[in-house]
């Protein structure tokens, strides 16, 4: 990985913008000095860069393996979804072409039909479960996508909102609407395990608002988040599509019952936006924090040069380096001569590195190396004997403490109240979520929106139904359901 | 996976079209009966279904290894390649953009500067590497993308040219014209043998002819494969840029002689083609034959229904697969009542299975399993005990032997003549590669195209210079060139 390196090793990592300050340029700082991701010559497009990368290749191994042991395969379908097909379902198209790519011209010749490029797939999918499914003996098709998409976006930012994406998405067809239920809240239990085991950030799962359900779904779930700066990040979507594109595509099955019958359809994603998540989720002023399963580096070991430290510390920083390595530890050994220990400790903070090592000739001396957290920032010595299995406990320990702290930081940004106006008054400052109870109408939804910015994230599944009437138009409310301004 | 099953077991796999009889057919009957890949509703470009991809995934896997443990790292670079960056290396925007697709409308906006959709990446990572690059010491830079990419094609064939394809792409600056030159073997080098070693298909590594170069290259080396039909196949390219797109996008540096010097690049590529030369290196009338390292089931586990099998076979073959499977074995067990062994043994054998175990209640009292190989169709029985070290050395001797009988068949097909009406003849049938001096010159190589079909491979390294005069002209010839009717 290149680094563009400051001439003077005097010149520590500084300017980044203080959350408090500004959380939005803090955000913006810490994507480009960690070199996750730079902005491109194409607007709204970003350029993901090998640091950033190497967190969605583990992103990607982590759920790819969950996807398999539930039964998905991959497959790969075009890029390309010929206008015809993105019409055949009347609200998918109507919240989806607005946001489309055209291509209108292929080498020199002008396309007879022009051809979007796939802001989701449903449609050029549907059109192939047709051909393939003829009997329920072909269900379940369990079928996920690794792949890019578009979607014209007026304003963006690196990661979590890009005109290009990267993302998963999950297309699965069944015999019985109660499978594609079952399939569909499957799902989203798996997003959220992942999210709280693999990145450390709680989600609250439940229900979209009908006004925020995917176009074309017939209902839709997510996972939502909660940022540092009290707003919250949908995370993940998974929709139970009924048998909306079943009908518009005619994907039809013969039955145990020898009737014809339209299959029911599920699709679910997760994005690169997973990686904006992380960032606000756990990073602070010195810069990213990485939760230990999803960082490149899960240790650096910086040599502390003093005397004939090439001779003494280098070989055995090299040496645990390589057991650690050897026992599965993802490690950088930064012997860099040019750069001072001090440059070095601020650099790796900044790139959030869950754990520092420092080797210098007393730690070889006592047998031990010096170990700092990035998440607590505690420091201890801990003895080279059995150092793997040390480490390889104290990653577990900051994964778990991240989670917990989170989880805390979610607790005390979260309030419930029956009255608009304190609602109002929480939504002026960082709001972070408010339950309040909802009597499911559009109209108060939007009004509160209008009013507030404020929108419904979700209803989470299984909370208590409301005893107080609806926040804003005072008619008896029927659920409970979670605010914040939101990305 | 979603298998069409035909109504009655007798229904065996037939309708592959013989070889001899239509090659090409034989080719398309394959890679639909194996469920490889199938048209979809957009010209040109095909569905990757998931047997299909779970090779890709194998292959995106072992290569992805290899160019990580020789210090490259993955990003993330634009689909979208607007006109201008295009047309900034001229050899360059001649060799693509009769091949562009183009968008020229995002959402209801016409663009002001239509887009490309990427045929390739180094005019959008020429950009970056501009910004990134300063100094000797941020070089070399080592990064590979695993992308889609689309080239708008006439005549298209699945995995083998197709309007959209997934590849890798791999992109390095450097220091100097001898560290590029070194990266651009170093690689050829790479897919040589992970072509040989993972696919079992032989390769004639060497450099393209001028006009057979990379559009913006100083020089072209490719890898050059024999199918069945005696055609040759690029399997993979690797290009030293010299400083031309460096020049065309000012990717400049401070050397450590404090001068400010242009960097040195190249780029290299493999696609889905290689699946393509899977199949047409290995498979016979009876469909695919997958090589071990690549064959998404290594192994198929075929129980033989006789008697109380469900209580007495059943176990035990679950019991096996669960041994092979932990000792890092693909395995499928086929125990669907729906059809009869003989059906399974057709349906495995045209899917490549590299082997199948058979298990009876005769097997069970002799305490073996019956394993028939699907390359050389031998028989044998093994004894369960010791079973995973047996049925490994099995797979890996059928690796090796695959990749020998691909070479054989390579030898038979490859001649060496002087003689330009000897040339005219062996090209006339099935004919393989055949070795012939030539003078390098543009004219000959286009007359000989013209009136043969035959194209010039590559010049592999170190190949002795001829002494006979060119082939076409007469004139002295310079080189010994690697000539065939491709693909």
């Amino acid at each position: 990985m290149s680094k563009q390196k400051p001439q003077s090793s005097d010149a520590f990592v500084t300017e980044i913008t203080p959350q408090s300050t500004d959380f939005s340029r803090w955000y913006l700082d810490i994507v480009r000095k960690a070199e996750l991701a730079d902005y491109s010559p194409v607007k709204g497009c970003m350029v993901i860069r090998p640091y950033g990368y190497a967190i969605w290749e583990l992103i990607q191994q982590q759920l790819d393996q969950r996807f398999k042991a539930t039964g998905h395969v991959n497959a790969y379908f075009p890029l390309f979804v010929p206008e015809s097909l993105l019409l055949k379902e009347a609200d998918h198209v109507e919240g989806f072409a607005p946001q489309v790519a055209w291509v209108t011209k292929g080498g020199t010749e002008e396309l007879d039909e022009r051809l979007a490029i796939r802001p989701t797939s449903e449609t050029i999918i549907g059109v192939m479960y047709q051909k393939w499914i003829q009997s329920w003996r072909d269900l379940p098709v369990l079928i996920n996508q690794w792949a890019n998409v578009v979607r014209w976006e007026k304003v963006t930012r690196p990661f979590l909102r890009t005109t290009e994406f990267l993302w998963q998405e999950g297309h699965t067809a069944h015999e019985t609407e109660a499978e594609a239920e079952e399939e569909t809240r499957k799902i989203l239990a798996l997003y959220k395990e992942f999210a709280e085991n693999v990145l450390a950030m709680p989600v609250v799962d439940g229900q979209k608002s009908s006004s925020e359900k995917f176009a074309g779904a017939s209902r839709t779930y997510s996972i939502e988040a909660l940022m540092g700066d009290g707003r919250a990040l949908q995370a993940g979507t998974s929709h139970n599509l009924g048998q909306n594109f079943a009908k518009a595509f005619e994907i039809q099955f013969q039955g145990r019952d020898k009737t014809l019958q339209h299959v029911w359809t599920t699709s679910w994603g997760v994005s690169t936006r997973l990686i904006g998540g992380v960032i606000m989720t756990h990073g602070d002023d010195s810069g990213l924090i990485l939760p230990p399963r999803v960082a490149p580096w899960q240790v650096v070991i910086v040599p502390i040069p003093r005397g004939n430290w090439q001779e003494t510390v280098l070989p055995k920083c090299q040496e645990i380096r390589d057991q650690l390595t050897a026992a599965g530890i993802r490690v950088r050994l930064d012997a860099d001569e040019s750069q001072t220990p001090g440059w070095k400790f601020a650099e790796y903070e900044m790139r959030g590195v869950p754990l520092r090592l420092e080797i210098g000739p007393k730690d070889i001396e006592k047998a031990s190396v010096f170990a700092a957290r990035r998440d607590t920032r505690a420091k201890q010595s801990i003895p080279m004997e059995g150092l793997p299995a040390a480490i390889t406990a104290l990653l577990d320990e900051i994964q778990v403490n991240l989670l917990a702290r989170a989880r805390q930081f979610r607790e005390e940004h979260t309030s419930t109240t029956d009255s608009y106006e304190e609602f109002q008054r929480i939504m002026e400052g960082r709001p972070g979520f408010v339950i309040a109870p909802w009597c499911e109408s559009d109209a108060c939804e939007a009004a509160i929106k209008a009013e507030t910015q404020a929108t419904i994230r979700n209803i989470p599944f299984g909370s208590a139904p409301p005893t107080a009437p609806c926040l804003k138009c005072g008619q008896p409310a029927t659920v409970s359901a979670w605010f914040a301004k939101s990305y």
